[in-house]
């Protein structure tokens, strides 16, 4: 992957690796927006406080100026903290349940050398409520991204699969066992994907000892693509670990399961077969209280979850109200990582037409030319020189645009230089071959 | 203007601000394609060092974290300098002249009681050789910019005027007088606009006399639209000054004089009627050497410059090669706070139906119809709720959604909430008005 890191850690793409960014972008804003979500853009700072209170000072940017030193302000890391600002400074203005969504660009001063990016793209949509959050809306977020991952298929991203679990589930299970500390349970099984369940057991038996440690690794190694198969498996290690039917416990499992279960069945209605229930599925961020999703690449798991979210209650609340939510973010930097070798670009220059100049005295002509074409919505470049046809020709073809005009005091002509044919063209009339907009191709 | 700035001096716009400033972004863009600018983004960062050269070290926003203290990382304040680093470090596979396009946001830490953004869009296009610059690049630049400011005006852009002046002009005349503090000259001249003649006349007088000064500022009160009447104020001023027609300062003037009127018949050939040669006009960044360009709002003269820049010829080099360009840059979002006045969204949400449900059960029917109409590229929402279909289609009317669905197990029927009208509809085939696809509302 051809990546220039200049400064480390912050990636910069070529032209042509730009033009696939921008093509991904657009495709996902497109499917955001048919699902309804509502665009806004936040600024890039947030206040150091803030900031602090929900991630790792190691990994916050603080801003700084001379002369004044120090500022209260911080670069956002994700597009959570910023939304629940938002929405709380706008809560009077804004449409409740309000469904919006958000790209832009992250920071986070990790360590250049795990290969991650300190500035990457994230591609948000959250739904938040005033007071109540119906559950639908924790199978209706899924589902909307799962539609806007499929709709990058054609710029090379393959199946998915989209992984569910609920913290009701795992919480109610976990407080049958006797378990209190909940959130450092949850924070070490996070952990299993990277380093395995024996060494995650290990880790997790200083915090609830060597028995309770076993269940929670069984608990997070069941994983069904099928309801009534998943629910048998609860049933096998709810008995096995003696978790009665009646109790508190119990019941707030079984919530957690009928809501995994709803996402569940209607992401396979709607044809997505890669989604399952998965228990090992945890992720880190304490705020989250029902389903949590995560989302892995059948061709590249390695890639880790491109796609994950959950659903939030108390993440956005004044003294009098609270404003639960389910959210889900695309790595989107992350992902293009893995399109760049799936996909190439088809044009470097957006021209579809360089006009070429015969001398620099008659350069007016083709400057007259260009502006028709314009007129018309036909991108092209006036020629940078009147040197040789030849060279003029040359500059077309590295930047791959695909036509050269040629203007004499007696009419145009254009020459289509893949082809090498070559006709009469009035500016006011003619038309590119529809073929020659596609600026994406898809690799093998 | 309701601008809310919950972090003093970073704007952040309402859902139906962002659709106005969306739009205008990508009007910008659509126009920088048609002229065949290629798109880059370059990352948030630049190394202080290289910032601190440029720019003011109370302006720059340097990046610290927690443990590691100050990082060689600032915020960068214009896509000049990023522009710079890429080209350098793309010199080998870029194809020169390279047409760059760049619409990113940057930061500035100004006192906000000046009402200015501390962080802002800005709409950049350079042209950068290696080697030599033709000079019609000159009013190739500007030319493309005139023709992206006017695109606005369906947005709500009035007229506007484009003032140039040319470096080797005020350079020449300057150095003819026996002035050798050319930058600082420049510098205090740029101030004419907001101090006026006299006080500006009054701190030059500090750097090159009393009589210099009057004749500095007798120069930058040259304004002409016509190329004729420019040269006869230009041969008067010479005459009035004692300024030799022979001298090597003259010929540095008459050079300027050329470029500089090459951009404005140019401009006026293409119908810019605005374009005036203007003697005022300095830039005070000291890069610049040929042409500069400012540009102001007839109806609005006192936002100041909407779209600068100029043509500059060390400013990307090598110890063994120099890469001269044309730049001009739009501050978008200066140009929003006037835009806002003007125009209105038409919509809040994306969406064009709002798909109800009749009751919980029966939800799977209305997500159906979503997902069919979806489909077909017709952006929809299934209501949050089941409630009484009265206040589902209040939510319509909130987020300015012109139909609502109704599905039953007989069908479906579709009602224009604007017009009233009700009609049965089949989501298979089903187009809403055309008329409601327009999500900007120019005023009066």
């Amino acid at each position: 992957m051809p990546t220039s890191y200049s400064i480390s850690g912050f990636p910069e793409w070529s032209p042509e690796q730009r033009i696939i960014e921008k093509r991904v972008i657009e495709k996902i804003e497109e499917s955001f927006r048919l699902h309804g979500f509502i665009n806004i853009e936040t600024c890039g700072v947030e206040s150091y406080e803030s900031l602090i209170k929900k991630g790792d000072g190691k990994e916050i940017y603080r801003l700084s100026k001379e002369g004044s030193g120090e500022e209260n302000l911080g670069l956002h890391f994700d597009l959570t903290l910023p939304l629940s600002r938002y929405v709380l400074e706008r809560r009077g203005e804004l449409v409740f349940p309000f469904r919006r969504y958000q790209i832009q660009k992250v920071w986070r001063g990790e360590r250049p050398q795990n290969g991650r990016y300190r500035e990457f793209y994230q591609a948000d949509i959250d739904i938040v409520s005033q007071g109540e959050l119906p559950s639908h809306f924790e199978y209706e977020v899924p589902m909307a991204m799962c539609d806007t991952l499929k709709s990058l298929s054609p710029l090379g991203l393959g199946s998915f699969s989209m992984h569910i679990n609920n913290r009701k589930l795992s919480e109610g299970f976990y407080r049958a066992l006797g378990i209190e500390e909940i959130e450092e349970t949850l924070r070490r099984i996070d952990k299993i994907d990277k380093l395995g369940p024996e060494k995650t057991e290990e880790i997790l038996r200083e915090v609830v000892g060597e028995e309770k440690s076993r269940a929670c690794i069984e608990l997070a190694q069941i994983k069904e693509k099928d309801p009534l198969a998943f629910e048998e498996e609860i049933e096998k290690i709810c008995a096995r670990w003696n978790i009665s039917k009646g109790g508190e416990e119990k019941s707030l499992m079984l919530e957690g399961i009928k809501d995994a279960e709803l996402v569940l069945s209607a992401l396979r209605r709607a044809g997505f077969e890669g989604a399952c229930i998965d228990c090992s599925i945890a992720r880190g961020l304490d705020y989250y209280t029902g389903c949590v999703y995560e989302t892995f690449l059948d061709d590249n798991p390695l890639l880790g979850s491109i796609c994950s979210g959950g659903r939030y209650e108390r993440l956005i609340k004044t003294q009098k109200q609270s404003y639960p939510g389910v959210g889900m973010s695309i790595g989107v930097s992350r992902l293009l990582s893995y399109l760049f070798s799936k996909v190439g670009a088809g044009r470097i220059s957006p021209a579809m037409v360089l006009v070429s100049v015969w001398n620099e005295e008659e350069r007016w002509r083709s400057d007259e030319v260009a502006k028709i074409l314009r007129g018309r919505k036909i991108a092209c470049e006036v020629s940078p020189t009147s040197a040789k046809i030849g060279s003029q020709i040359k500059r077309a073809d590295k930047l791959l645009i695909p036509y050269v005009w040629f203007v004499t005091s007696q009419g145009s002509e254009v020459k289509d230089i893949r082809s090498g044919e070559q006709s009469k063209a009035d500016p006011l009339s003619w038309e590119p071959d529809p073929r020659y907009a596609a600026d994406i191709i898809v690799r093998e």
